[in-house]
């Protein structure tokens, strides 16, 4: 799926690259991922059709590719942030560079303070999914793959099974530091983690908010039941 | 948004009301929410598209309608399987008839075991979302209320909190039963049960099962810090 790109036109490939991609999420925000063509990419990035078929097989693939990029451009930002929370580990996926990058996005520190850590992470997705210029393209996306188990597929595999491996490696780290329960398994308490804050933004239940993320963590680490 | 019915004509209506429902269903399953017309329902029902204007304002009202007698007919179904589980709630709703009756579609039984209670809900849940025959239709209407603001809200006020509003309750009555620790917010509590389930329905990351169901009770009840 990535550019294939010769040193000589490596400079003028990445600003076409990146017209392509703002072009594809503009309009997959605007009007949807099924309305959304290569043509109209094209058109709106200002290159020819063919320079997108040259690079990629599918609209599908430029779209997870465009959203691979916002992560890592996400990433930046939220390292350049001041009251970032996640700075450290944001970092280390920018400075991966490409490619995989975009998956360490919601990188999760490990500062030895679980509490902390997980607040920290998910303010920051809180942060990144009210961002109104994202918001839009990554709600067509979310919709589309509901219906189409293909791209639901490549949208899973390739956008967020790699950041949910990160949730995974920081709560068996914290296993290990005896903060979580042996009997836990860390691929079900990552999604009591993370799936409230995504039925909050996909159904528009409550508002998301830092002081949200905070009482999902804080239940999610002491339980409900007065039985411990 | 109820149809408008006389004495006279309620056993035709009531006819006509049910293909109509099947109709609109069946059509937002197999060509998804945008591309369903007042049209193609009508003519797939056998009925004149004045009988659905006269009943309904919108496309919108006929769906939501078709999917609260939709459950209604799950809960009647959950109702008359052996290992249901949420039986009596269950058999509850169907008893109050229709109108808001779907809202009790998966009732929460209260047999003073909040474990239980609790697991054979989701459950139910699970085996709802796992059907094939409603499943297209569901991810349909949940895809357009993803990215259609006013549908969406729609969808949350009708069908989607007055469920919501079963689990606050059953957990407030946990928490005057002292099962339920006393700083615990039930709203918050809930999403921890039943998001992780809407999440691995609409994006497909991992198989969602009774076992899946039962690890997500045990998993929010119990927290998952050593430290209680």
């Amino acid at each position: 799926m990535s550019p294939n790109r010769t040193p000589d036109s490596s400079r003028r490939s990445d600003r076409s690259r990146r017209a392509i991609y703002d072009a594809a999420l503009a309009l997959v925000g605007e009007t949807g991922y099924a309305r959304t063509t290569i043509e109209g990419i094209a058109a709106r990035a200002g290159v020819g059709k063919q320079t997108i078929y040259r690079w990629w097989p599918s609209k599908a693939a430029v779209l997870l590719e465009a959203f691979l990029d916002l992560q890592e451009r996400a990433s930046e930002q939220a390292a350049g942030r001041p009251a970032g929370g996640a700075g450290e580990a944001a970092e280390e996926g920018v400075a991966a560079g490409e490619g995989d990058a975009g998956a360490a996005a919601y990188g999760i520190p490990d500062t030895g303070d679980l509490t902390a850590d997980l607040k920290a992470v998910l303010r920051a997705t809180v942060d990144e999914l009210n961002d109104p210029v994202t918001a839009a393209p990554t709600r067509a996306l979310a919709a589309e793959s509901i219906v189409d188990p293909v791209l639901g597929a490549a949208f899973v595999e390739k956008l967020l099974e790699p950041q949910l491996g990160l949730y995974v490696a920081r709560l068996r780290a914290a296993q290990a530091a005896g903060q979580v329960r042996a009997d836990v398994d860390p691929r079900v308490a990552l999604e009591l983690l993370i799936a409230p804050l995504t039925h909050r933004w996909l159904l528009r239940t409550l508002p998301l908010t830092h002081a949200y993320a905070d009482a999902v963590v804080d239940h999610a680490l002491r339980g409900l039941s007065t039985e411990a």
